[in-house]
């Protein structure tokens, strides 16, 4: 149906769901440097990796540099406002728990799809392009743990990276046969959100291996 | 002798010394996840990061953009089979602690030598390419341990390191005196793998500094 | 006054300001690592990445490959003798903590310095040029404190990032009014180090969030 690619919007499609997702993100992450008691510029600092070390991550592998992070300025002014109101209205952020948990689902559709996206359009194969997006989409939320000293929440909550491979999956085989516009690419990232909410609702999880 | 590459042979030997130290190394990193409980898909982003992230980090820093692990689909099935494999087989695994560590040892020797040789093709500096080839052997375990909360063992167990730096020196020279074809490279491999396991065997460690 | 950038001298000053700030900071981590009971080899390591792992990062990201730490062979042989002279003399360097505190600040100066001036000339905008300065000089402290299972210190001491922050925009201020020679830049790095030292010395703290 639509499938045409109008550059301009698709660029647009693309900046504003970034910007979007690296919002949320620096959200998640000022929210767990907070819980750490950390000072606002940790606060800001863990933010910034959390929204941005994904997408870092992505460009220096598609040899994209320096990386957007660094390139666009609306990336990093986006992360640091949304951590600094984090700091701020953190008390109030708690009553919003499904809040941040629904943006949080937002942002790995959001990124998935950006990410698979880019890597593709750098020439990356197929199965090297659904790993970028996936890394796209967990490689911030990876970092954040990291700097705050916990095992990574995407390593034991499985239902997460897993839906973001499935996502970049589905985003490559859209993009195979054509459907790689602005609409069906905002389906794709509504769809992998959906995914994640309900597998949060239904408590899908995977197997441990047994002792 | 030998020293004279041919080509298509030489670039078969890096493919298979590097898929199978990934194999190696992805089931070292999934034998670390299943031990901290980590599920399906945690297992297999941690072997993942522990059969790749060192030559991703090459990669990177030679400027080999996409790095093969994105590039060449076969290093990201290689990995994950193996780390599935881990995650059904591990109580059997038990029982071959000495394979594993063997096969550790293996996967030292290949990626000194696979990582030292790329950085030197790359050209990059004889200091500079014996540094990567240690990292290349090193680095997926360093990211396998911070991914599971461990202070890097590398960092404890030194006749680890230094063994893949010693090693990466060989073949720097042997590279230098033009002993670059399969064989010799196969040689070298082979004394990296002996030296660890003689390290292992002997019980060699390193000083600690007095308090 | 001054402005016109002799080059030779620039250059100059860049390579001594890095190799004194990779001595520093590899001192730095190589403490770390003396006070977690790691041998030598984890020690030299560890300096090795304190030292350098923010320079590879800033490489990495202005698309600098091979980063300057495995181009030019005496950015690693400082990194390590540094670190070496610690493990031997490190009885003596407790009594010299206020010697190490003005040689840590001294290194947070020049980093800064040089990181932002590099991804500038690397045609990096303002933005990101301070952003890519800032984590030149954190970045190493940042993976020493991974390394040895900290929650990274900069992340808590706050006025250490900032003071970088605001340096790094000093410091492009001062190359787009043309201010860019070696004596201006030497200038800034003494600032930097004097906020640092000013910091510590008044105790200065950022906010907490509250509760």
């Amino acid at each position: 149906m639509q499938g045409d690619l109008r550059v301009d919007e698709a660029l647009n499609f693309l900046l504003v769901g970034d910007l979007v997702g690296v919002a949320v993100f620096a959200a998640s992450g000022a929210s767990a440097a907070v819980a750490k008691r950390l000072d606002l510029f940790g606060v800001a600092l863990v933010g910034f990796v959390a929204a941005l070390g994904g997408g870092i991550l992505r460009d220096l592998v598609i040899g994209a540099v320096p990386p957007l992070a660094f390139a666009d300025w609306r990336y990093a002014v986006t992360a640091v406002l949304a951590s600094i109101a984090v700091f701020w209205l953190h008390p109030q952020l708690n009553r919003l728990r499904r809040t941040v948990l629904l943006l949080d689902a937002a942002g790995l559709g959001l990124f998935t799809v950006t990410g698979t996206l880019k890597a593709l359009d750098a020439g990356v194969p197929p199965v090297g392009a659904c790993l970028i997006g996936m890394l796209t989409a967990i490689g911030g939320g990876l970092a954040r743990d990291l700097l705050t000293g916990e095992i990574p929440v995407v390593l034991q909550r499985d239902i997460y990276a897993i839906v973001a491979l499935g996502g970049a999956i589905l985003v490559t085989i859209m993009r195979e046969i054509g459907l790689s516009g602005p609409g069906p690419m905002a389906l794709g990232a509504v769809l992998i959100t959906g995914l994640r909410l309900l597998a949060l609702y239904r408590r899908w999880s995977a197997p441990i291996a047994v002792p």
